[in-house]
């Protein structure tokens, strides 16, 4: 879906593949949802066996696996379907690393409705604080992020606490903890890593679960409530805010992280997991594609590390690095108080 | 977003970009509704003046076009916005070659409606007919169709004509003929051409329309009704098809075959330009693509040649051939009495 415009004549082709471009998060969804791919994975390779498995018919199952071979989740050999390696990793409902509830969150009514009156939002700068509840309190939204996106979380989560947990005993809080899988790696890594959990009470009962299945419920407390509005609480050795900051305008998020500095021990630690584009902001793809979800919100937007290194600036920190977080799509501001 | 498996380890972010594909189909939509692209092409290259010509905020119009960038609609370099040579060929509503109107028809409520339900329509095989009105007499959905795909017909229909106008005294039949275009261009290419246009009573308004532009009004007439019913005359050379056997199953194709072949005269030819997959179905993609949205209708589907041949064949048809019709992605069944 690129063009070469050095080298051919004008084409139309992608506008025609652009504008059905959402065929495709349609067709993945529809696999996901029948579970297509568990059913190939169980060794059903030809249509009538696939069809049979999924109780869908043949005619739709061969329309659907021949549309996920062209987009690169099957190959199709001899009439027969099998998985890509990337399918049979996070597609395979018994995988464990399936990532198909995705599809719930990505492609949810909320937030593919975010985009849905994509003129208004592009004139307005964004949604009307009227259409988009997603910052209320308890909003259910915020549950189902949790439950869907915690398998893609897993990886950058143990990353940052391979980079920063360390061996002492220490405070860590999780701002907007959601699946709580960021401050939980830190409990797991280290022994003597205390976890506090904040967000939405009712997104928090998905934290206290994960915690429990981790094996450190006991190192893990929770504070119910907005992050601008609780005590915090005082001397934590790291603060972690994923995937946080860009829901808001810089002035607020200032105001937080005034907050989060006056909250951190004397050698405290922020860190903000995030999509944070290059500054020509159309680098890394995947970060900075993520400022069109973004422009669906009131406020929020994608932030580069320089803006993001004047926040905490303004905010007192005395200084901020960035580091990668490869191969996943995302990078961290880290803040030195 | 395509996947080279066996040169790297497994990763998610195929499945991460493919389920929201759909925020490209929609940032396009967005561009094309608030004329970016004419605004680009008029002149403007910065932010502020993008955004002063659309009427938008600077925020929404920097994140569509960095987003527009990163899909291969714009170019982006020292900070300034300019088009690509498609988007310049297309996407100006100023160029005699505009296609923005496209997003109009492939993402109405009515086309993109038909694969919301995308898990029942597979179970099925199909749209229930109850959900999908679109076969109705006077469906304005095909009126819609008729305005906003015409500038994609131009070129086909050009070399259609082009390849079988000739120069004798003819007699064309175009049945669904839509915008007009594909018979049109026979009266263009051959001034002994006399033209029967064929469809509901609506959308042939607008075929007569693109008759009167094209100046070839007085050799253009019409039947308001369903192929399938009205009596399509007689003696005719040509009796065009365009887009109109992947609505059916090949029953239903095959009756409508066999008074095709009544209704020609005996050199007569039967010309059907489709989307034709090869025997894999998943090339060329383009084609093969489309089973997907005509999974969505109560027994569309795209047919492969070998299926198509057949299908003429079994209504009387003495042979068949398939030619190319590149660069455009469609092909045609050329089809003998």
């Amino acid at each position: 879906m690129s063009s070469s415009p050095q080298t051919r004549a004008p084409s139309p082709g992608i506008i025609f593949d652009t504008l059905q471009a959402y065929h495709r998060s349609v067709a993945l969804r529809g696999g996901i949802d029948l579970n297509l791919f568990t059913a190939i994975a169980e060794g059903n390779h030809s249509l009538s066996a696939i069809a049979a498995r999924i109780k869908a018919s043949e005619k739709g199952t061969r329309v659907l696996c021949d549309y996920l071979t062209m987009i690169g989740f099957l190959v199709k050999q001899g009439g027969e379907y099998s998985l890509t390696p990337d399918s049979a990793a996070f597609l395979d409902r018994r995988s464990p690393a399936y990532m198909g509830s995705m599809a719930n969150f990505l492609m949810s009514p909320h937030v593919a409705g975010m985009l849905e009156n994509i003129t208004d939002v592009i004139r307005h700068g964004g949604a009307l604080p009227s259409d988009h509840g997603a910052l209320e309190p308890e909003h259910p939204m915020w549950v189902d992020f949790a439950r869907s996106m915690a398998p893609m979380m897993h990886m950058p989560a143990q990353l940052i606490a391979k980079m920063f947990a360390g061996s002492k005993p220490s405070k860590v809080l999780d701002i907007s903890a959601g699946h709580g899988l960021y401050g939980i790696a830190f409990a797991q890594h280290n022994p003597g890593a205390k976890v506090v959990g904040l967000d939405w009470a009712n997104v928090l009962e998905v934290a206290k679960e994960n915690a429990s299945k981790a094996g450190v419920a006991d190192r893990y407390s929770t504070i119910a409530g907005s992050a601008f509005e609780v005590d915090l609480g005082s001397g934590y050795d790291i603060i972690l805010m994923p995937n946080f900051l860009h829901h808001f305008d810089p002035a607020t998020n200032e105001k937080l992280l005034r907050k989060v500095h006056a909250a951190l021990g004397p050698e405290g630690i922020a860190i903000a997991p995030d999509f944070i584009p290059n500054e020509d902001r159309i680098s890394p793809i995947r970060d900075a594609m993520f400022g069109i979800q973004m422009l669906g919100t009131p406020a929020g937007d994608v932030y580069t590390y320089s803006e993001l290194e004047k926040m905490f600036r303004n905010a007192g920190f005395a200084r901020s690095e960035m580091r990668e977080l490869a191969p996943f799509p995302q990078r961290l501001v880290v803040s030195y108080k």
